[in-house]
């Protein structure tokens, strides 16, 4: 819009360069918010004795039923070294022994080094970073539907986080492209990463020797600046380890983190809950359940290597009792995520949890319904590392090309909450008040015009002008104006700068790594 | 589903009985709830210090800038007897005067008294109730799209109110019957209140005359129960006494005001106020507006008739600063909801605000997500009569039938939330941990059989069966099931049972009244 206008007429907006220019100005602002500090206190649902109870419990199923750590003969040796009790694959806990290993060593926040420095995220304390969702097999656009999804879908979506302003990693296994063998596709995942995106991301974890290749390649895309000034590795990769719940870890999971822990990257420790699955139905069990399970994974890595970064994780949501299928954005889960985020940070650990889920296979109501109702909570509670937060469809299984966009406009109002309210003198606006009078209105008044650029939350997608004009531009749906969107956005993408020597070095170290073994899909 | 099958086994949905009845078991709880006392903290977004500062500006406006009082020299007359400097029309109030009119006589709560009894709703202290949206002259369907709204209209939206178990009134001007003349269809839309459900429901403010004919119509309905065993009248409508911002009431809503306060019928004071238009652009500038305009007009009504009911209302949205238009579901005014709700705690008033506001024009994501973005807001702030919470398109423009049924099913959600965490020994469920054990599920153990039937949430709307499934189903959106399900909805629909002479005599003073003066479109 032309700035000599002003805000006070309300005018129509053009096709061309108006609409398209404000939206772009919209979704970018030109200063990097690497992440968002809150400003705002957290919302807890449970007092002192509720989050005790809670942690009593956990400690009960950790001494009394204890977690098994399955097909991994090191790890019941550690444990066995650090007084637990192990009767075959089953670990058994002393109260508190766990709460106390984590304590001991592991850091309350974090820096996770981005290969633009301006773009490092502190994961832990009073942040909150947005992380695309993870893991899908499928993506959905509304051209063409939903179909398996291929590295070029992957490239597509690490560049549209990277052009996110209000998503700060560009994610990890941001969907999986099966066009690639399962035991190489890793390489160019995280190629993808490094090399269109200068956001942090997530390593492989799906087998100890991808995590080493992550690693591996991490190494040569930072050089010099692996390490610190005392010789010891920064923390470039934030990983996924699941837990197999209930209190279950398996030797994939287990020796993934012995890798990351040993290179001081940080794990997020997460046990996957459907509850009335794999947890009880009820929110109290639930969550003392996933402490337990959390506490046991952290404490692990903590025995591995002393220091290295963890995170808590909970991914915590219900079924029907009905059909037995997943369910998102319902209110029990929302009440687990406020509860796990008051356990971390009782527990002095950062916290992952929330994003934008749905059981939707479409970006519809539904799944805007149910993935605000999973975003809001996320955001309220104190996550500290949002995962999920922008793509997800179909519980997971597909990754979405309008929701991505949709998902990462949602974030941006988010992180606008986080700001929290403005008390300065500018803020209060009683000089405006006392300026405009009874009766008058606020359009034209100098405290408006010196504020308007920046007063609201100005959303790429959503639609406020009249029916009338809604319908001539051709009563356009939200998922309609998102798929313009993400095109748009594709087609002006502009990879960020990477050295041409250290591209061809990683280049190199994936087709060497790549001819060493013949391609699997297991 | 048959019970004996128990949730284990993920079945398909059937067309037939299986979904529909599930559905509408979800939906309509055997039991009457008629309103949630809520069982979660107040999500509070300032602390002490900053509410006192909006407290303090918000004096500073009432002393230093006044409010006008328009077109009524009787209300002018009250404040000079009160103390007041009125200049004109403009009153100034000495600091602090507002707020103890209200605390020497407003009630921090009260009953909204139903024709059914178990529907009374206690307005106030931790208490929710959630009432459909308010004033629209258009109405929406997928079938028939944007239309002027009709008396049948009006009648549809009752019924479903009355329906909705998470729904608690049945509203007010739940959409504008403009078939019928502008000065007569407040008694349509009373009578089709009284007869077609009995929920609780609100009065009309359209002319002083009006808010008789509806105090008038109570006491037909309500009979000997109109007044307690004092004599004094019960209240049986809350009624929007809207401020038109800034700081100014008119005549209509102060001769409205009056009549339900000398007859103890409740007023909800609400400042409407788009940010930026008329307030501030700011949170805390639109804050102490709100409260300074609140405070006056609740101050009036405690004059007028101290100790009739009051509720602080906030309507705060936000304009877009590129095109004028209001928009909705945005971060800003989720901010100043939070505020103002505890403002409103600390001023010992009920609290009226939020809703499923949106700028959308259909039931798609854009508007799912706007809804959502209030409506856990005004669930977690502490809102407590959540108007325009069902049905809200367009910027409260139109009333939307598939919008309405998806509000309410959210409505229902928030009702979930509210009931907070159950920590009794089934809550916690540590039995049902201890019996299932590592790598085992949940699924089948005695403690989910016992639960399973309420565990969780149950949409009517939501579909979270696989894709293939959906597919088959015919690949419908939430707004397609939401189209098919308000039809059910009004097919099914069976009016509750209503004396005969009491309906009788509604219609006979319905007609006399007509009678008297000539149909106008004023």
């Amino acid at each position: 819009m032309s700035d000599s206008e002003g805000p006070v007429k309300a005018r129509k907006s053009r096709r061309g360069g108006g609409r398209a220019g404000r939206r772009a100005a919209g979704g970018a602002p030109a200063e990097i918010v690497p992440y968002i500090t809150r400003n705002i206190p957290y919302y807890e649902v449970l007092d002192e004795e509720g989050l005790a109870l809670i942690e009593a419990n956990a400690e009960t199923i950790l001494e009394e039923v204890g977690i098994e750590f399955r097909d991994d003969e090191e790890a019941l040796q550690i444990w066995r070294d650090a007084g637990a009790t192990v009767e075959g694959e089953l670990v058994k806990f002393p109260r508190g022994m766990c709460r106390s290993i984590i304590q001991a060593s592991a850091p309350s926040e974090y820096v996770h080094h981005a290969r633009n420095p301006a773009r490092n995220v502190v994961v832990g304390g009073k942040n909150t970073a947005f992380v695309p969702a993870y893991g899908s097999p499928f993506v959905y656009d509304m051209d063409k539907g939903r179909r398996y999804a291929t590295i070029e879908d992957f490239q597509n979506f690490v560049k549209l986080a990277y052009m996110a302003p209000s998503l700060h990693l560009s994610g990890g296994t941001i969907c999986e492209p099966v066009d690639l063998p399962v035991n190489k596709r890793h390489f160019d995942m995280l190629y993808s990463h490094m090399k269109y995106s200068d956001k942090p991301f997530m390593g492989s974890v799906t087998a100890p020797e991808r995590a080493q290749d992550s690693v591996d390649m991490c190494k040569i895309l930072f050089g010099d600046d692996f390490y610190d000034e005392n010789g010891k590795p920064k923390t470039f990769m934030t990983s996924l380890i699941n837990a197999n719940s209930p209190m279950t870890f398996d030797d994939t999971m287990l020796g993934a983190a012995k890798v990351y822990a040993r290179n001081n990257q940080a794990c997020v420790v997460t046990p996957f809950i459907l509850a009335g699955a794999m947890s009880p139905v009820t929110v109290a069990g639930t969550a003392a359940q996933t402490l337990a399970e959390a506490m046991a994974g952290m404490a692990f890595v903590q025995l591995v290597a002393p220091g290295a970064p963890v995170v808590m994780g909970s991914f915590a949501s219900s079924i029907s009792m009905q059909s037995g299928a997943p369910t998102f954005g319902t209110p029990e889960p929302a009440l687990v995520l406020y509860v796990m985020a008051n356990l971390a940070r009782r527990l002095g650990v950062p916290f992952r949890s929330g994003g934008g889920f749905c059981g939707s296979k479409i970006p519809d109501a539904q799944a805007a319904a149910e993935a605000a109702n999973t975003l809001v909570p996320t955001t309220l509670a104190g996550v500290n590392f949002a995962l999920h937060t922008a793509g997800w469809l179909e519980g997971g299984l597909a990754m979405g090309y309008e929701k991505f966009v949709m998902d990462a406009d949602q974030a941006g109002m988010m992180c606008t909450l986080l700001k929290g309210v403005d008390l300065s003198e500018n803020g209060q606006a009683l000089d405006a008040i006392r300026e405009v009078g009874p009766g008058n209105h606020f359009l034209g008044c100098s405290h408006t015009q010196a504020n308007f650029k920046t007063a609201f939350y100005l959303s790429p997608l959503t639609d406020n002008n009249s029916f009338e004009q809604w319908e001539s531009e051709g009563s356009k749906t939200m998922e309609q104006r998102a798929n313009a969107y993400w095109k748009k956005q594709l087609s002006e993408y502009q990879a960020p700068e990477l050295d041409p020597a250290i591209d061809q070095a990683l280049i190199e170290y994936i087709e060497r790594r790549k001819a060493e073994f013949p391609d699997s899909n297991i």
